[in-house]
Protein backbone atom coordinates (compact mmCIF):
# COMPACT_ATOMS: atom_id res chain seq x y z
CA UNK A 1 0.00 0.00 0.00
CA UNK A 2 1.45 2.88 -0.89
CA UNK A 3 1.31 6.66 1.09
CA UNK A 4 -1.11 7.66 -1.53
CA UNK A 5 -3.75 5.05 -0.70
CA UNK A 6 -3.53 6.04 3.05
CA UNK A 7 -4.63 8.55 2.09
CA UNK A 8 -8.23 10.31 2.48
CA UNK A 9 -9.99 10.29 -0.80
CA UNK A 10 -9.38 12.83 -3.30
CA UNK A 11 -6.66 14.30 -0.95
CA UNK A 12 -3.43 14.07 -3.59
CA UNK A 13 -4.97 16.76 -5.52
CA UNK A 14 -4.49 19.11 -2.88
CA UNK A 15 -2.14 20.26 -0.38
CA UNK A 16 -1.30 18.19 2.85
CA UNK A 17 -1.07 20.20 5.77
CA UNK A 18 2.35 19.12 8.30
CA UNK A 19 1.99 20.01 11.74
CA UNK A 20 5.87 19.85 13.44
CA UNK A 21 5.43 19.07 16.72
CA UNK A 22 2.14 20.55 17.70
CA UNK A 23 1.77 21.26 21.25
CA UNK A 24 -2.11 21.83 22.55
CA UNK A 25 -4.68 19.33 21.33
CA UNK A 26 -7.14 22.19 20.71
CA UNK A 27 -4.96 23.94 18.23
CA UNK A 28 -4.74 20.62 16.26
CA UNK A 29 -8.63 20.58 16.05
CA UNK A 30 -9.10 23.94 15.06
CA UNK A 31 -6.01 23.68 12.15
CA UNK A 32 -8.22 21.21 11.18
CA UNK A 33 -11.10 23.13 11.44
CA UNK A 34 -9.58 25.37 9.26
CA UNK A 35 -8.35 23.47 6.76
CA UNK A 36 -11.69 21.40 6.00
CA UNK A 37 -13.38 24.98 5.89
CA UNK A 38 -11.27 25.19 2.75
CA UNK A 39 -11.52 22.25 1.29
CA UNK A 40 -8.09 20.58 2.67
CA UNK A 41 -8.24 17.12 4.12
CA UNK A 42 -4.90 15.82 4.93
CA UNK A 43 -3.50 16.42 8.12
CA UNK A 44 0.08 14.89 9.26
CA UNK A 45 1.39 15.29 12.83
CA UNK A 46 5.40 14.91 13.67
CA UNK A 47 5.69 14.31 17.49
CA UNK A 48 2.32 15.80 19.06
CA UNK A 49 3.35 16.74 22.49
CA UNK A 50 0.17 14.88 24.09
CA UNK A 51 0.29 11.39 21.97
CA UNK A 52 -2.51 10.52 19.89
CA UNK A 53 -5.46 10.19 19.14
CA UNK A 54 -5.82 13.45 21.59
CA UNK A 55 -9.41 13.68 22.99
CA UNK A 56 -9.25 17.98 22.83
CA UNK A 57 -7.96 17.39 19.12
CA UNK A 58 -11.45 15.76 18.57
CA UNK A 59 -13.64 17.91 20.50
CA UNK A 60 -12.60 20.79 18.91
CA UNK A 61 -12.27 19.62 15.48
CA UNK A 62 -16.26 19.73 15.15
CA UNK A 63 -17.53 18.86 12.15
CA UNK A 64 -13.84 18.62 10.69
CA UNK A 65 -13.92 15.50 12.61
CA UNK A 66 -12.61 13.36 10.02
CA UNK A 67 -9.65 15.05 8.97
CA UNK A 68 -8.47 14.67 12.88
CA UNK A 69 -9.29 10.94 12.46
CA UNK A 70 -7.53 10.53 9.39
CA UNK A 71 -4.16 12.35 10.32
CA UNK A 72 -1.37 10.33 10.36
CA UNK A 73 1.48 10.81 12.99
CA UNK A 74 5.35 10.47 11.80
CA UNK A 75 8.39 10.55 13.88
CA UNK A 76 9.81 13.32 12.50
CA UNK A 77 9.35 15.98 9.74
CA UNK A 78 11.54 14.20 7.55
CA UNK A 79 9.61 11.02 7.35
CA UNK A 80 6.41 13.50 7.40
CA UNK A 81 7.54 14.84 4.28
CA UNK A 82 8.91 12.10 2.10
CA UNK A 83 6.49 11.57 -0.53
CA UNK A 84 6.21 14.89 -1.47
CA UNK A 85 7.50 16.75 -4.23
CA UNK A 86 7.21 20.46 -3.43
CA UNK A 87 6.99 21.54 0.01
CA UNK A 88 6.05 25.76 1.93
CA UNK A 89 7.51 26.07 5.54
CA UNK A 90 5.61 29.32 7.41
CA UNK A 91 7.35 31.52 9.16
CA UNK A 92 7.23 34.80 10.95
CA UNK A 93 8.61 37.80 9.60
CA UNK A 94 12.28 38.68 9.50
CA UNK A 95 13.64 34.98 9.41
CA UNK A 96 17.19 34.61 8.14
CA UNK A 97 17.14 31.96 6.10
CA UNK A 98 18.37 31.63 2.48
CA UNK A 99 15.20 30.48 1.04
CA UNK A 100 12.59 32.66 -1.37
CA UNK A 101 9.86 34.17 0.81
CA UNK A 102 6.63 34.16 -1.12
CA UNK A 103 3.37 35.73 -0.04
CA UNK A 104 0.20 33.45 1.01
CA UNK A 105 -1.76 34.75 -2.36
CA UNK A 106 1.89 33.73 -4.28
CA UNK A 107 1.54 30.35 -2.45
CA UNK A 108 -1.48 29.31 -3.86
CA UNK A 109 -1.20 30.19 -7.33
CA UNK A 110 2.42 28.19 -6.97
CA UNK A 111 0.65 25.26 -5.43
CA UNK A 112 -1.98 24.77 -8.12
CA UNK A 113 0.33 25.91 -10.63
CA UNK A 114 2.02 22.75 -8.89
CA UNK A 115 -0.90 20.30 -8.73
CA UNK A 116 -1.65 21.05 -12.40
CA UNK A 117 2.10 19.68 -13.34
CA UNK A 118 1.06 16.30 -10.63
CA UNK A 119 3.29 17.30 -8.17
CA UNK A 120 2.06 16.77 -4.64
CA UNK A 121 2.72 19.15 -1.70
CA UNK A 122 2.94 20.50 1.90
CA UNK A 123 2.40 23.48 3.89
CA UNK A 124 4.34 23.31 6.68
CA UNK A 125 3.55 24.75 9.86
CA UNK A 126 5.91 24.74 13.17
CA UNK A 127 4.89 24.52 17.08
CA UNK A 128 2.44 27.38 18.75
CA UNK A 129 5.53 29.04 20.62
CA UNK A 130 8.56 28.36 18.80
CA UNK A 131 7.43 27.82 14.80
CA UNK A 132 9.80 25.83 12.99
CA UNK A 133 13.33 25.07 13.81
CA UNK A 134 15.84 25.50 11.32
CA UNK A 135 16.41 22.43 10.53
CA UNK A 136 12.58 22.06 9.18
CA UNK A 137 12.94 25.30 7.16
CA UNK A 138 16.20 23.32 5.36
CA UNK A 139 13.40 20.57 4.12
CA UNK A 140 11.15 23.30 2.56
CA UNK A 141 11.85 24.18 -1.26
CA UNK A 142 10.67 28.00 -0.17
CA UNK A 143 8.91 29.91 2.53
CA UNK A 144 5.65 31.82 3.40
CA UNK A 145 5.32 35.09 5.36
CA UNK A 146 1.61 36.08 6.02
CA UNK A 147 1.89 39.61 5.84
CA UNK A 148 0.51 41.30 9.53
CA UNK A 149 0.32 44.82 11.65
CA UNK A 150 3.96 44.95 12.83
CA UNK A 151 3.16 45.91 15.83
CA UNK A 152 0.72 43.11 15.84
CA UNK A 153 1.85 40.35 14.16
CA UNK A 154 0.94 37.44 16.25
CA UNK A 155 -1.56 34.45 15.11
CA UNK A 156 -2.61 31.20 16.83
CA UNK A 157 -1.76 28.33 14.92
CA UNK A 158 -5.76 27.51 13.59
CA UNK A 159 -5.05 31.49 11.96
CA UNK A 160 -2.19 30.69 10.05
CA UNK A 161 -3.43 27.64 8.85
CA UNK A 162 -6.93 28.98 8.40
CA UNK A 163 -5.41 31.97 5.90
CA UNK A 164 -2.97 29.35 4.10
CA UNK A 165 -6.31 27.33 3.07
CA UNK A 166 -8.23 30.06 2.49
CA UNK A 167 -5.91 31.33 0.04
CA UNK A 168 -5.94 27.83 -1.74
CA UNK A 169 -9.67 28.10 -2.26
CA UNK A 170 -9.05 31.56 -3.35
CA UNK A 171 -6.48 30.82 -5.95
CA UNK A 172 -8.97 27.78 -7.62
CA UNK A 173 -11.92 30.36 -7.24
CA UNK A 174 -12.09 31.84 -10.76
CA UNK A 175 -14.63 33.67 -12.15
CA UNK A 176 -15.64 36.02 -14.55
CA UNK A 177 -15.55 40.11 -13.23
CA UNK A 178 -17.65 42.38 -14.05
CA UNK A 179 -16.61 45.79 -14.51
CA UNK A 180 -18.03 48.68 -12.36
CA UNK A 181 -17.45 52.02 -13.80
CA UNK A 182 -16.19 54.21 -11.26
CA UNK A 183 -16.48 57.66 -10.66
CA UNK A 184 -14.46 60.66 -8.60
CA UNK A 185 -17.48 61.10 -6.67
CA UNK A 186 -18.22 60.35 -2.92
CA UNK A 187 -21.60 58.30 -1.72
CA UNK A 188 -24.01 60.11 0.73
CA UNK A 189 -22.93 59.06 4.51
CA UNK A 190 -26.13 56.97 5.25
CA UNK A 191 -27.87 58.85 7.32
CA UNK A 192 -28.63 61.05 4.60
CA UNK A 193 -29.97 57.85 2.83
CA UNK A 194 -31.67 57.27 6.13
CA UNK A 195 -33.63 60.57 5.73
CA UNK A 196 -34.56 59.99 2.43
CA UNK A 197 -36.11 56.69 2.90
CA UNK A 198 -37.90 58.09 6.01
CA UNK A 199 -39.32 60.96 3.58
CA UNK A 200 -40.09 58.23 0.19
CA UNK A 201 -41.73 55.98 3.23
CA UNK A 202 -43.98 58.42 4.76
CA UNK A 203 -45.52 59.71 1.66
CA UNK A 204 -45.94 56.44 0.37
CA UNK A 205 -47.93 55.54 2.98
CA UNK A 206 -50.35 58.53 2.62
CA UNK A 207 -50.23 57.94 -1.13
CA UNK A 208 -51.45 54.22 -0.32
CA UNK A 209 -48.32 52.90 -2.56
CA UNK A 210 -47.71 50.88 0.48
CA UNK A 211 -50.40 48.30 0.46
CA UNK A 212 -51.20 45.70 1.99
CA UNK A 213 -49.85 47.18 4.78
CA UNK A 214 -48.64 43.63 5.97
CA UNK A 215 -46.45 44.07 2.50
CA UNK A 216 -45.15 47.06 3.49
CA UNK A 217 -42.10 46.14 4.80
CA UNK A 218 -40.71 44.43 2.27
CA UNK A 219 -41.81 46.33 -0.49
CA UNK A 220 -39.78 49.01 1.19
CA UNK A 221 -36.62 47.41 1.86
CA UNK A 222 -36.79 46.62 -1.76
CA UNK A 223 -37.29 50.03 -2.72
CA UNK A 224 -34.15 50.45 -0.09
CA UNK A 225 -31.81 47.90 -1.75
CA UNK A 226 -32.77 49.21 -5.02
CA UNK A 227 -31.72 52.85 -4.24
CA UNK A 228 -28.63 52.19 -2.34
CA UNK A 229 -27.62 49.82 -5.14
CA UNK A 230 -26.81 53.45 -7.08
CA UNK A 231 -24.24 55.18 -4.83
CA UNK A 232 -25.71 58.45 -4.93
CA UNK A 233 -24.26 61.57 -3.64
CA UNK A 234 -25.55 63.84 -1.39
CA UNK A 235 -26.39 66.08 -3.93
CA UNK A 236 -28.26 63.26 -5.86
CA UNK A 237 -29.69 62.42 -2.72
CA UNK A 238 -31.07 65.94 -2.26
CA UNK A 239 -32.48 65.82 -6.02
CA UNK A 240 -34.07 62.67 -5.25
CA UNK A 241 -35.86 64.31 -1.79
CA UNK A 242 -36.86 67.79 -4.18
CA UNK A 243 -38.60 65.29 -6.47
CA UNK A 244 -40.89 63.34 -3.68
CA UNK A 245 -41.55 66.89 -2.51
CA UNK A 246 -42.65 68.24 -5.49
CA UNK A 247 -44.81 65.59 -6.54
CA UNK A 248 -46.40 65.66 -3.52
CA UNK A 249 -47.53 69.25 -4.17
CA UNK A 250 -48.60 68.67 -7.76
CA UNK A 251 -51.89 69.66 -7.23
CA UNK A 252 -53.91 67.04 -9.62
CA UNK A 253 -57.67 67.04 -10.51
CA UNK A 254 -58.61 63.45 -9.13
CA UNK A 255 -60.41 61.46 -11.53
CA UNK B 1 -16.70 67.27 18.01
CA UNK B 2 -17.61 65.29 14.88
CA UNK B 3 -17.66 61.35 15.02
CA UNK B 4 -14.59 61.49 12.77
CA UNK B 5 -12.73 63.13 15.87
CA UNK B 6 -14.06 60.47 18.42
CA UNK B 7 -12.40 57.40 16.56
CA UNK B 8 -8.85 56.04 16.87
CA UNK B 9 -5.70 58.36 15.32
CA UNK B 10 -5.82 57.48 11.51
CA UNK B 11 -8.70 55.30 11.83
CA UNK B 12 -10.74 56.97 9.25
CA UNK B 13 -8.94 55.71 6.41
CA UNK B 14 -9.39 52.22 7.18
CA UNK B 15 -12.58 50.61 7.24
CA UNK B 16 -14.17 50.27 10.34
CA UNK B 17 -15.82 47.21 12.05
CA UNK B 18 -19.52 47.11 12.93
CA UNK B 19 -20.89 43.92 14.80
CA UNK B 20 -24.37 43.90 15.22
CA UNK B 21 -25.85 42.62 18.57
CA UNK B 22 -23.01 40.21 19.38
CA UNK B 23 -23.47 38.26 21.59
CA UNK B 24 -20.08 36.14 23.32
CA UNK B 25 -17.70 38.61 24.73
CA UNK B 26 -14.94 36.41 23.81
CA UNK B 27 -16.13 36.60 20.20
CA UNK B 28 -15.85 40.74 20.31
CA UNK B 29 -12.61 40.25 21.88
CA UNK B 30 -11.41 38.42 18.99
CA UNK B 31 -12.98 40.36 16.42
CA UNK B 32 -10.57 42.89 17.54
CA UNK B 33 -7.73 41.02 17.54
CA UNK B 34 -8.41 39.79 14.27
CA UNK B 35 -8.83 43.35 12.98
CA UNK B 36 -5.71 44.73 15.02
CA UNK B 37 -3.23 41.97 13.15
CA UNK B 38 -4.28 43.46 9.82
CA UNK B 39 -4.22 46.97 11.24
CA UNK B 40 -7.70 47.87 11.62
CA UNK B 41 -8.56 49.69 14.65
CA UNK B 42 -12.23 51.02 14.78
CA UNK B 43 -15.17 49.08 16.06
CA UNK B 44 -18.80 49.69 17.25
CA UNK B 45 -21.21 47.61 18.23
CA UNK B 46 -25.00 47.65 17.83
CA UNK B 47 -26.49 46.39 21.66
CA UNK B 48 -24.12 44.06 22.45
CA UNK B 49 -26.14 41.25 24.16
CA UNK B 50 -24.07 40.93 28.15
CA UNK B 51 -23.37 45.10 27.72
CA UNK B 52 -20.51 47.26 27.57
CA UNK B 53 -18.00 47.48 28.87
CA UNK B 54 -17.28 43.57 28.73
CA UNK B 55 -14.49 41.53 30.75
CA UNK B 56 -14.44 38.67 28.68
CA UNK B 57 -14.01 41.02 25.63
CA UNK B 58 -11.23 42.77 27.15
CA UNK B 59 -9.19 39.44 28.47
CA UNK B 60 -9.63 38.10 24.60
CA UNK B 61 -8.10 41.10 23.27
CA UNK B 62 -4.91 40.72 24.59
CA UNK B 63 -2.98 42.80 22.68
CA UNK B 64 -5.55 44.48 20.72
CA UNK B 65 -7.06 45.87 24.22
CA UNK B 66 -6.65 49.65 23.03
CA UNK B 67 -9.44 48.48 20.13
CA UNK B 68 -11.93 46.70 22.13
CA UNK B 69 -11.33 49.98 25.13
CA UNK B 70 -12.03 52.79 22.29
CA UNK B 71 -15.31 50.72 20.70
CA UNK B 72 -18.33 52.94 20.35
CA UNK B 73 -21.74 51.49 21.26
CA UNK B 74 -25.15 52.38 19.26
CA UNK B 75 -28.35 51.56 19.97
CA UNK B 76 -29.09 51.12 16.51
CA UNK B 77 -27.78 49.45 13.27
CA UNK B 78 -28.93 52.77 11.16
CA UNK B 79 -27.34 54.85 13.57
CA UNK B 80 -23.94 52.79 13.79
CA UNK B 81 -23.87 53.45 9.80
CA UNK B 82 -24.78 57.25 9.81
CA UNK B 83 -21.37 58.30 9.24
CA UNK B 84 -19.91 55.60 6.29
CA UNK B 85 -20.44 56.63 2.75
CA UNK B 86 -19.95 53.04 2.18
CA UNK B 87 -20.93 49.65 3.78
CA UNK B 88 -20.40 46.48 3.18
CA UNK B 89 -22.45 43.78 4.56
CA UNK B 90 -21.18 39.82 5.39
CA UNK B 91 -22.80 37.10 4.37
CA UNK B 92 -23.62 33.50 4.11
CA UNK B 93 -23.92 32.14 0.77
CA UNK B 94 -27.22 32.00 -1.30
CA UNK B 95 -28.57 34.09 0.89
CA UNK B 96 -31.67 36.03 -1.76
CA UNK B 97 -31.37 39.88 -1.97
CA UNK B 98 -30.73 42.00 -4.32
CA UNK B 99 -27.70 43.18 -4.45
CA UNK B 100 -24.21 42.34 -5.78
CA UNK B 101 -22.15 40.10 -4.00
CA UNK B 102 -18.51 40.24 -3.98
CA UNK B 103 -15.58 38.04 -3.14
CA UNK B 104 -13.39 38.89 -0.45
CA UNK B 105 -10.26 39.83 -2.57
CA UNK B 106 -13.31 42.38 -4.89
CA UNK B 107 -13.93 43.77 -1.27
CA UNK B 108 -11.21 45.17 -0.49
CA UNK B 109 -9.91 46.46 -3.88
CA UNK B 110 -13.02 48.35 -3.59
CA UNK B 111 -12.85 49.34 -0.04
CA UNK B 112 -9.10 50.65 -1.13
CA UNK B 113 -11.14 52.58 -3.91
CA UNK B 114 -13.16 54.19 -2.10
CA UNK B 115 -11.00 55.58 0.54
CA UNK B 116 -8.83 56.43 -2.08
CA UNK B 117 -11.81 58.84 -3.38
CA UNK B 118 -12.22 60.59 0.29
CA UNK B 119 -15.36 57.91 1.53
CA UNK B 120 -15.64 56.23 4.77
CA UNK B 121 -16.60 52.93 4.46
CA UNK B 122 -17.60 49.80 7.14
CA UNK B 123 -17.35 46.21 7.49
CA UNK B 124 -21.00 44.70 9.02
CA UNK B 125 -21.17 41.51 10.59
CA UNK B 126 -24.32 39.80 12.24
CA UNK B 127 -24.59 38.20 15.19
CA UNK B 128 -22.99 34.90 16.39
CA UNK B 129 -25.97 32.37 15.36
CA UNK B 130 -27.96 34.23 12.71
CA UNK B 131 -25.77 36.68 10.88
CA UNK B 132 -27.19 39.77 9.58
CA UNK B 133 -31.07 40.76 9.22
CA UNK B 134 -32.69 41.85 6.13
CA UNK B 135 -33.19 45.45 7.65
CA UNK B 136 -29.45 45.42 8.68
CA UNK B 137 -28.26 44.19 5.04
CA UNK B 138 -30.94 46.78 3.79
CA UNK B 139 -28.45 49.61 5.00
CA UNK B 140 -25.52 48.28 3.40
CA UNK B 141 -24.13 49.47 -0.35
CA UNK B 142 -23.22 45.65 -1.76
CA UNK B 143 -22.46 42.23 0.27
CA UNK B 144 -19.45 39.88 0.70
CA UNK B 145 -19.63 36.12 1.06
CA UNK B 146 -16.57 34.14 2.03
CA UNK B 147 -15.87 31.37 -0.47
CA UNK B 148 -15.60 27.87 1.88
CA UNK B 149 -16.01 24.41 1.70
CA UNK B 150 -19.80 23.91 0.88
CA UNK B 151 -19.53 20.79 3.24
CA UNK B 152 -18.26 22.71 6.21
CA UNK B 153 -18.43 26.35 5.68
CA UNK B 154 -18.91 27.64 9.15
CA UNK B 155 -16.69 30.50 10.39
CA UNK B 156 -16.84 31.99 13.42
CA UNK B 157 -16.84 35.34 13.54
CA UNK B 158 -13.35 35.75 14.87
CA UNK B 159 -12.53 33.99 11.31
CA UNK B 160 -14.66 35.94 9.34
CA UNK B 161 -12.99 39.52 10.24
CA UNK B 162 -9.74 37.99 9.86
CA UNK B 163 -10.26 37.20 6.47
CA UNK B 164 -11.85 40.25 5.57
CA UNK B 165 -8.94 42.26 7.66
CA UNK B 166 -6.64 40.25 6.14
CA UNK B 167 -8.11 41.06 2.48
CA UNK B 168 -7.64 44.83 3.17
CA UNK B 169 -3.81 44.41 4.36
CA UNK B 170 -3.17 42.08 1.37
CA UNK B 171 -4.76 44.51 -1.37
CA UNK B 172 -3.04 47.45 -0.04
CA UNK B 173 -0.15 47.24 -2.83
CA UNK B 174 -3.00 46.11 -5.62
CA UNK B 175 -4.51 49.21 -8.11
CA UNK B 176 -6.41 46.87 -9.80
CA UNK B 177 -9.76 47.78 -11.56
CA UNK B 178 -12.56 47.06 -8.86
CA UNK B 179 -15.00 44.39 -10.13
CA UNK B 180 -18.34 43.60 -9.31
CA UNK B 181 -19.83 40.21 -9.18
CA UNK B 182 -24.00 40.70 -9.88
CA UNK B 183 -24.37 36.79 -10.20
CA UNK B 184 -27.43 36.99 -12.56
CA UNK B 185 -28.75 39.69 -12.04
CA UNK B 186 -30.15 41.45 -15.51
CA UNK B 187 -30.60 45.32 -15.87
CA UNK B 188 -33.96 46.26 -17.47
CA UNK B 189 -33.34 46.95 -21.35
CA UNK B 190 -32.71 50.35 -22.06
CA UNK B 191 -36.56 50.88 -23.51
CA UNK B 192 -37.81 50.54 -20.50
CA UNK B 193 -35.62 53.27 -18.47
CA UNK B 194 -36.68 56.13 -21.31
CA UNK B 195 -40.02 54.82 -20.71
CA UNK B 196 -39.52 55.71 -16.78
CA UNK B 197 -37.52 59.25 -17.61
CA UNK B 198 -40.50 60.45 -20.13
CA UNK B 199 -43.35 59.63 -17.40
CA UNK B 200 -40.54 61.26 -14.83
CA UNK B 201 -40.27 64.29 -16.85
CA UNK B 202 -43.90 64.93 -17.63
CA UNK B 203 -44.52 64.88 -14.20
CA UNK B 204 -41.68 66.77 -13.26
CA UNK B 205 -42.59 69.40 -15.65
CA UNK B 206 -46.36 69.56 -14.48
CA UNK B 207 -45.44 69.72 -10.90
CA UNK B 208 -42.49 72.68 -11.25
CA UNK B 209 -39.68 71.03 -10.35
CA UNK B 210 -37.62 71.25 -13.74
CA UNK B 211 -37.29 75.48 -12.99
CA UNK B 212 -36.43 77.67 -14.99
CA UNK B 213 -37.54 75.78 -17.75
CA UNK B 214 -34.04 76.74 -19.66
CA UNK B 215 -32.23 74.72 -16.96
CA UNK B 216 -35.12 71.69 -17.64
CA UNK B 217 -32.55 69.57 -20.00
CA UNK B 218 -29.35 70.02 -17.46
CA UNK B 219 -31.84 68.75 -14.78
CA UNK B 220 -33.06 66.17 -16.53
CA UNK B 221 -30.15 64.87 -17.66
CA UNK B 222 -28.45 64.56 -14.11
CA UNK B 223 -31.42 62.72 -13.33
CA UNK B 224 -31.00 59.88 -15.78
CA UNK B 225 -27.43 59.90 -15.32
CA UNK B 226 -28.40 58.74 -11.26
CA UNK B 227 -31.21 56.44 -12.42
CA UNK B 228 -29.41 54.82 -14.93
CA UNK B 229 -26.17 54.53 -12.59
CA UNK B 230 -28.33 51.70 -10.32
CA UNK B 231 -28.21 49.36 -13.35
CA UNK B 232 -32.41 49.10 -12.72
CA UNK B 233 -33.90 45.54 -12.89
CA UNK B 234 -37.13 45.95 -14.96
CA UNK B 235 -38.72 45.29 -11.89
CA UNK B 236 -37.41 47.91 -10.39
CA UNK B 237 -38.43 50.06 -12.71
CA UNK B 238 -41.85 49.21 -12.79
CA UNK B 239 -41.73 49.80 -9.28
CA UNK B 240 -40.34 53.18 -9.83
CA UNK B 241 -42.74 54.03 -12.30
CA UNK B 242 -45.50 52.71 -9.74
CA UNK B 243 -43.79 55.11 -7.13
CA UNK B 244 -44.33 58.43 -9.56
CA UNK B 245 -47.91 57.29 -10.74
CA UNK B 246 -48.44 56.85 -6.94
CA UNK B 247 -47.43 60.12 -5.42
CA UNK B 248 -48.98 62.34 -8.57
CA UNK B 249 -52.83 60.63 -7.42
CA UNK B 250 -51.69 62.08 -3.58
CA UNK B 251 -54.20 64.18 -2.73
CA UNK B 252 -52.74 66.72 -0.81
CA UNK B 253 -54.16 70.08 0.60
CA UNK B 254 -52.15 73.00 -0.46
CA UNK B 255 -50.01 75.14 1.76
Amino acid sequence: MTQRDKSPEGSADRPAVVLVRPQMGENIGAAARAMFNFGLTELRLVAPRDGWPNAKAEAMAAGALEVVQAAEIYPSTKEALADFNYVIATTARGREVSKPVMTPGRTAQELHARHGAGSRTALLFGAEASGLENDDVALADVMVTIPANPAFSSLNLGQAVLLLAYEWMRAGDETAPVQLDRRGYVPAPRGDLTHLFDHLEATLTRSGFLRPPEKAPVMMRNIKAMLTRADFSDQEVRTLRGIITSLERLDVPKN
